[in-house]
């Protein structure tokens, strides 16, 4: 994987220490650097509630041994046990409660079906969230066959309630990386159905279906991709000329970077500091680095919370936005003596340096909100002269040879993703953007959409924005016909300008 | 042209037919139609501070008929009293000192004079500010001669002190229509030199030009222009094809819309209520109309201070932000019987109706911060039935046949504009783009920018941000070249896609 | 004046400069020693709403030396122009729209008249909140003679309003010292009227009917002090055994310390900068010190709207609570050179001191909360070397040799009473609080108060808080018989024990 | 007893008859009458801390039956697993770090040796926290013997980790209700050794020592009583003339009603509600029972976060308060049907009736931060037309037979004992307060106390805050001599009059 990509937010999929390593041994054991090259960083907003939720059973067969079937006699699909469906339903049942969106969606399935005919081929991460989504579009008129980006976050149950109901669902948790493109090309490769939609996320179906069967794009209406790294090989493909269907670059949507992001974080950093340490956030010193949309989630909340809150940037716009909203911007060796703690969103890397970890005071908290586990040098850490110790799950103390300890939680991967859960609301919100680009792209006629990478139409992005306002009973008002002719506005919308900042 | 009223902040570029004939109605009046098309909105930022230091002096006799000296011996200019040139030099040295960024933009001058050899003729409200500008592009090279886009808006002993120094100013407050246009004609039509640059805040300056001496644009390497307004007009002319110098759009740029929308009306709401009302913020219902970057302002400052504030959005995804941000998303009508404050922020008209203000409670006080004074529907209000009575300057009580009480501010003007005053820093910003895009465009190679409309350059946006981080001691961290490499970035900006939000 | 007691918050009456020579000149030009003490500390909360109204007038009659009659033909009062009834009538209107407890209390006056027989004497500010305050009690049944307590903060047109009704006023604005004993005196003393209740707002009627008609105490059933002077006068009455009628204690109220302290400095410390100077409260560096009520109410608003505030403190209660709510606690000479703002709250003397000035940055803001204008050493500014420029209205610039600007406020007096208003919503609290006071000292059964200072039962400060809630149409829950069995308590209170700390 | 729930924070004095009774049911089924009236409420913040952190161990012996020494050969004592020591110590480590208020303390023990000569005998929670509190007593030179107080709370390891130091510690967690008596029991009644001070939480220990061994009283010195009840009986015991010895009341200090409840609440509400429900805040709609320091400190975490938050109050004093704050005030029937929240913080019981229950909306989370499982009538749900289901730890569904349901969290007991932790920090100022309560009962002259109860002088307060300030690097200023004399204080304090409200 030569380039990771800065612009955005990249939620990476790696939950544990293993993690890395199983994905950096398996190329070089088996020697398939083609492959590994694609096993890469899905979205993974779902994967801690994944990791809260499911069990780890003792059945130690793999799933590829055992013959299933479901109680209506089928067959087609693979799961740890179809026999927890009934606590599998249940979860997607809770689920729903949070996801009306997708449940109005459905409504429309009764008469429209806008999706009849669509046979969608899938692989996100399978939680109920992602459950929701995909009975959704079944409720809409499509086939779906589906597996999973990650080899670790698939809820075994939820699983196996999709297989109940019928969905061809390959996936459980703890794939070995065989098991994942075994899934992947069984869910792609099956007799008498042919996909002519794909959803996408982290872009390993796509890259299998190139590779393996390229001839499945001839009847392909569009790719809906949600990860950067897939969105960036998209774009990398269309640039090369090598992109053959249209694309969906749900990503970069205004849901997904002002809501996912900044609300999202909003709430998520002092979980997952909680959660990890019971630290008391009032009057703690933090230097929160970068201050985008994560940053500014991030000190939102706990500047509310009593903490006292500086940041560091590279950008002066931000940092003027930083300034006036009330916050120190400073450089890190500046305060880093001061710090109780120390939070990285910058998409960065080595933005905190061994030598920055030199200089914290004992018991100064460290975690990444970022891109990747690279924004702080952690591996810096890993010396001889420093000790280690596992205090909790996710916490290590790194004890220095004068005593002094610094806390590093989840290893510098991301804090949100290990440490706290993603609350279902925001999940709905990137699900139905996924639910209405697959829409889009299938009943968009002939010549709307070439072989390139689009965003969704802004009034697309209003509408998932509009289905979610019920949950908060919230009340649009409408344009008089006179007031939409003075703003020279449609009365439906768009609204805003393309280049309106949000 | 009896009454000229301050027209702001405008968001949307809604300048179309209708908006117009709200200001060609005045010159109707007065049968100057040709000329009356043309005097329109300029950003007026500065009116009211403006309005707030100058003295009306009892001297009656019209600036026209003076015969006026500088101690320098010059009488190249129009002011009202160059005597009062000392009084309005220490209002421009209280100005500097929150205008640093200026300030550190002339250290340039000492050795590059990046603007050495611009005739510069300019068109903006006369304020300290203005003056602080006009000196800096002075110190970097230029020459300059000046007017005023607002017959109201200039400060008398700010232009005196600007005459005193050699600028040639042609200004005063209170000018009539046809004062204006002389003025304006003055600036430009001068014997033995001829201006090269035009900064223009309305439009109404490069309108006469193109209309009475289209020769000059020969010369001409630019306009900037700082209002929606003449923005609006550019993009007409240059969609007609008759544009014929490069344009550079200051109003849209970022820091432009993301910093005086948002900060200055998180300031200005609640300056503005409090010196016409005394209310206190604390428990009071409020709503809001438009939750874009001005309602997120007001919305944010009065939430902080204790009222308790609901928001009315045409838009869900603006919707969604304000329910996401703790405010309950209503339509006016459901809630205006509790309210005791009423705020639009939508840039549209008629967003308070005759109806809602009928269903208003006693005390409610109805205001503007939006775009113009059709906002409120205060012609609605002005029936017999109704007595109005001023309680006190720029305040009126509307008084129902029951005795109720209705409390309009400033007519319905904006209040920010008639009532409060814009921070120094905030014109800061503002003024510093506006000589970025001189510079820029007066030494752009040839070739870089066409007979069209530009924003101003990432980088510059970046650079106008990084002139104003000084004044809080911001300290911006630099990319290693590791880093940067990382990103993908140059180190020293741009730092972002053109898309990005902000 | 040997004491001045720093416990709660003096509200001072001096509003300009020559305020206080006048003060100390009085006494020295007059050889009146033991008067001069008596002038002194009210509560001045009203005093700015009266300067921003009152117009001064050109007549230089005394108004001692004026024949007036009202249109009820009677002559007992001295205002400065009955003819300005009327518009005083106006103001006490739009005072009683955010008077409404008061209102509600007068409805009580056509059953109950709890005040009938009454005579009360007053000596308070006389504002149209007074006036609000005074025509209450009349309602209720009383008869009521009224004098000012400060000599400049009366609204000429509010006193003749009260005229015109009957009140017997005896006040105007620019009461010479000789003026204002007069005053009093003749307020006391007429002839077949004699006082049986005292509201006193400073102790200076109090002192001079101890001093003049000892013997009037055999009437009076109780005196209702409003300021922290009065009440300290009458602590140390009481404790040297000369107290001889019941006293009651507004000023140590709940509703005083909790509400007007806390939110009435919320929201004025804003208006006050603003008003002043136009600054920008996003990003500017502020310490505050001292963080009580007042200095919790500044740090709340300056922080909502972006400023960094730190604190600095004497006491580590109050320290550890700043801490907490996410400030940092400092000395100020450790960030004196850093701050852009520096604010007093005290209550202390010479907590600014000339040494801190000196090290203080080009531009800093300086301005006193707290409770004199002792906080900061203003004296110490007035130095040959240092020059003084009056910039605006209650604005200086000190300048230092080396051209350095610290900019005053107020010359160091109270920011909110002589550069703000106070919202009549808290004015009103404390006004129904002392009608309570006058009703439970009046109606007492005999024994129930001795001779001796009280605060206000805890139920009548429930009430006073209840008769407020319907302008925030809040809705109190009822216990239930069983709930409040459990709990201890009456179903109508009190709720709380005396030592509840709010 | 098979349930003793966690009862917390409690702040009102209500342990009336009724209450009393809630507890006495459970030994009324056991048949052992005169200990129920014993096992009573202790302040249990730590309980959940304990919950979290302790394995349950398959070891199912008695620990009364094994026989267990130390490595110094001791074996006066009676944990679950003296084995535990080690990992017991890092725990106790751990604690350390964020309660430097009490290791500050140790250091007086090189030279003063203040507990030299006491044997205190304490009953509270054991936990990493409680640990460090002994061992400062221990370093101070106190000898101890330790029980709990309640038999769910402790944390076998650090339990194991003290024994192993040489405290005599009787408690494990899971004591059957003989178990806890006999802890007890062993703690207080040991050959050659007697008590001198009692801490204890609850008032069990001190009831069981009136009880069994009064002789004791002769000896001890005084009583520390941290909990509402204790304190409560405590009172009681005084106002029968039977209390023989001082007893401190710890639970009504300054440092813990206004930081505990205030700043504990602030924090562990959203901790609470995250760790069950992954709820996000933003824009959920919240009622909160009750405006007292609990429901302030939620309230303001709630806002900050994005809720929509109104209260409900029966003392219109606090209803005030919260309208000042921004809070709507409501009666809960008025809005329970739109709720998202519902969170009691009252005190009270029945807050939340039935009838509210059968109106809520369908996935409506009800939960308590008040003082007992009784605000919510959750009896009134275990009935037979509604259905439990029980989603996680600590989470019901309620289910209407119309398919609503309703979210109930830890059975209506404290939230934030059940489902959260408290921050060691909040500890640390109780945990100092006692100690400070300890030295100075042990040290004070005879006859300072009586035999009564007293609350910590306010001088000791504020020493227990100057403690605290160095972990936020906070600085406090010092009086200078004049300014000490200006204000009547002592430079070293106290700086408040007693009925100062913070």
């Amino acid at each position: 994987m030569a380039h990771k990509h800065g612009h955005g937010r990249e939620r990476i999929q790696f939950a544990n220490a293993e993690d890395k390593q199983e994905f950096s041994k398996y190329p070089t054991k088996a020697g398939r650097r083609s492959l590994s090259r694609s096993i890469s960083q899905s979205s993974t907003d779902s994967y801690s509630s994944a990791a809260s939720y499911t069990d780890s059973s003792d059945d130690e067969t793999s799933p590829r041994d055992k013959a299933q079937v479901n109680t209506h006699g089928s067959s087609d699909f693979c799961v740890k046990n179809i026999k927890q469906a009934e606590f599998g339903r249940r979860e997607i049942e809770i689920a729903e409660q949070d996801m009306s969106a997708l449940i109005s969606l459905r409504k429309r399935a009764q008469g429209e079906k806008p999706l009849a005919g669509a046979k969608i081929v899938g692989c996100t991460h399978i939680t109920a969230q992602t459950a929701v989504l995909i009975e959704t579009l079944v409720a809409l008129g499509a086939q779906c066959r589906w597996t999973a980006c990650n080899i670790y976050s698939t809820q075994n149950e939820v699983a196996a309630a999709l297989a109940e109901i019928g969905v061809s669902v390959f996936a459980w948790k703890g794939e070995s990386e065989d098991d994942f493109w075994w899934c992947i090309d069984h869910c792609v490769n099956t007799e008498g159905w042919q996909a002519n939609m794909i959803l996408d996320d982290g872009g390993d179906l796509t890259h299998w279906v190139y590779k393996k069967y390229p001839s499945v794009f001839k009847k392909v209406r569009g790719i809906v991709e949600e990860s950067v790294t897939g969105v960036h090989r998209l774009y990398q493909l269309s640039k090369a000329g090598k992109l053959c269907v249209p694309a969906m670059n749900v990503n970069d949507s205004v849901t997904k970077q002002k809501f996912d992001n900044l609300y999202c974080c909003r709430e998520s950093i002092l979980d997952g500091l909680k959660r990890t340490t019971d630290i008391m956030f009032g009057g703690k010193q933090v230097v929160v680095c970068g201050y985008g949309e994560v940053g500014k989630g991030c000190c939102t909340a706990l500047k509310a919370l009593g903490a006292i809150v500086c940041i560091t940037e590279i950008d002066p716009i931000c940092a003027l936005q930083a300034c006036m909203d009330g916050f120190r911007v400073v450089k890190l060796s500046e305060v880093i003596r001061q710090m109780d703690v120390v939070i990285t969103c910058t998409g960065n890397k080595n933005v905190v340096t061994r030598e920055h970890l030199d200089r914290m005071k004992n018991g100064c908290i460290v975690c990444n909100m970022g891109h990747s586990n690279t924004e702080i040098d952690v591996a810096s850490l890993r010396s001889p002269e420093l000790t280690w110790e596992r205090v909790r799950s996710q916490v290590d103390h790194i004890i220095w040879p004068d005593g002094k300890r610094v806390v590093l939680l989840a290893e510098g991967r991301l804090l949100n993703l290990s440490c706290s859960t993603v609350p279902t609301f925001v999940l709905s919100i990137t699900a139905t953007t996924q639910a209405l680009a697959l829409i889009e792209l299938y009943n968009a006629p002939e010549g709307r959409y070439k072989q390139d990478v689009y965003l969704l139409p802004k009034k697309m992005d209003e509408y998932v924005a509009s289905l979610h306002l019920p949950n908060f009973d919230a009340h649009l008002t409408e344009l008089s016909d006179e007031q939409a002719k003075y703003m020279g506005l449609n009365k439906n919308g768009p609204f805003k300008p393309n280049y309106y900042r949000y």
